[in-house]
């Protein structure tokens, strides 16, 4: 069988640029014992690739030059060498940026996203929703009226983090770049409040949209809107650290003063906790939140907005948007 | 009766001077319904007080001019209007910079040091000890054979931290200034290791010094240590924020590049935690750590040592050397 892959052709210096990536196409082979082919209907596309795609250390190793590029798919099996899956069943997996790969059976998982569309399993019923439930239940832990803040709130994170929020009492502030995001939170999401980081006046309008200061900030963007947040944050806040999407393209340290002593000092006074995590710190609580957020969007308490681009040629495109905000809702890839 | 005092003449620009204090003495009215005369016998000398004699918005409100320096205080009750203290009694206090004060009697509480001297109710067993013990056990949550580390490992707070942590099972590396605190720390003090932060080579030490990484940093330093101290934290680190001495005489904020955002990128990809605390956070906790500390001190696990400084008018050059790490010790003025 032939299929279509997308791999690292040299590494990105700064914003990505379509010459880093190269499509590809390759003969797979036939599956082998205990293997599985899966022919990818959706790829997700998300901001930590950006850091998986450099050779910065981190949390998982960096993709190598010509490797695919790594993604959540949800597909069809094609062909079984394993019991438990049969052509035609519907599975959750890694495959990456390509139409259809050979992969062991035990890196795939059911899927069931009850009334949602297929692609619900990269999105609010999935990665992103259970990266918002988890970081904002376990290091948040917001009190019923407290200000919850987030930014990127018309994203796949964001847009579940207020909602979940609101769902659990609490003021939920969106942070989103232009006025169709904008209204989107406020009147479709359903968030208290919405802010245009794109404004003039940003800093100002958040203020005026935390009257009680910020209980909460989770913090998925980084840069500037953090320096908004910052001197909003009351005293006890927490600050669930998932994502830095603001900073992913930065080729070095920004100019001066440096602000990390007197962040400390903030830190210490104002007693704040600051925790970074991934979804797989959490994984015990997959099943909480699959009761938990199956349930919402069930009972329309967590809507969720897709931006989906058709064919894999285009995911380099829609990824280097995707890292200037110009996706609007989670950002998915139909393969097939 | 007539006491002496120490007032805040003016506001300190950076280092404290000898300038910015006054010596008076005035004289105390008799005490009203429910208060009591205490002459104070030791007073505390913390780095806290550099916080609280700025105007800089924190967890307490500042000292004006003119007014006392705040203080933790152990005294003798000489008169009392109260059913519950007598004269002749030892109460533990927060009478300030003064010889002798009348305060309300809800304020004090009894004092019980075992056979240990009064004095160390202001240190190992008083609110420094607290400090080490609620830190580094709710936020710290160090493992067995983890590796914890504290500077000023000879001070009140770092001393205890470094001590608590080999009950615990723990590695213990002291960080110190010069060889004879080294040498203390590790020789007396029973630490794994003890680096001296003078030392040019001070980061490699370290790094030699903790060859697992760091898995705890009790910060109560910040500064330079900080800096030495970051690139060695372990993935799941946790980082209890109880000071920032080094910082306390700072100005403004130091010279770039800023570092703030490749900072964020450690917590999010290192999953480190940052919190910071005061020990009247965890108030809940001082039955806990009175009979663990009050165990471990009669045991002779966890050993303390004081710098004591003659009579009330020494306070300011002790205060001003504290600061620049010239005690070796819990550093207490013996009053009377």
């Amino acid at each position: 069988m032939q299929s279509r892959r997308i791999v690292l052709a040299r590494r990105p210096d700064g914003e990505p640029v379509p010459e880093d990536f190269r499509l590809e196409t390759v003969t797979l082979p036939e599956p082998g014992e205990g293997e599985v082919l899966v022919r990818t209907r959706f790829l997700s596309l998300d901001p930590y690739m950006r850091g998986r795609i450099s050779d910065a250390k981190s949390y998982a190793r960096s993709v190598e030059i010509g490797e695919v590029i790594v993604g959540g798919t949800v597909g069809e099996v094609v062909a079984s060498r394993d019991p438990s899956w049969r052509p035609g069943d519907l599975a959750l997996g890694a495959s990456g940026w390509q139409e259809a790969a050979v992969v062991p059976a035990t890196s795939l998982t059911r899927v069931d996203v009850g009334g949602e569309s297929l692609s619900a399993a990269l999105g609010v019923l999935g990665m992103p929703g259970m990266t918002a439930y988890t970081g904002l239940r376990e290091i948040g832990r917001p009190k019923p009226g407290e200000t919850v803040v987030v930014a990127a709130a018309s994203g796949a994170v964001g847009s579940a983090v207020g909602q979940i929020a609101r769902v659990w009492g609490c003021r939920a502030v969106g942070i989103a770049g232009g006025a169709e995001k904008v209204a989107y939170v406020k009147d479709t999401l359903g968030f208290d409040a919405a802010v245009d980081h794109r404004a003039p006046d940003f800093a100002a309008r958040l203020a005026e949209a935390c009257p009680d200061g910020i209980d909460v900030y989770f913090e998925n963007v980084g840069g500037a809107v953090w320096d908004a947040v910052f001197p909003l944050l009351n005293f006890f806040a927490r600050i669930p650290v998932c994502g830095l999407i603001a900073q992913y393209n930065a080729t070095g340290p920004a100019a001066g003063p440096d602000r990390l002593q007197g962040f400390m000092r903030q830190v210490l006074t104002k007693r704040l906790t600051l925790r970074g995590f991934i979804v797989g710190d959490f994984a015990s609580l997959r099943g909480d939140f699959v009761r938990d957020m199956g349930t919402w969007v069930r009972e329309g308490r967590v809507k969720h907005r897709e931006d989906i681009v058709e064919g894999l040629e285009n995911a380099p495109a829609a990824f280097i948007g995707l890292l200037k905000g110009r996706n609007f809702g989670k950002l998915v890839v139909k393969v097939a």
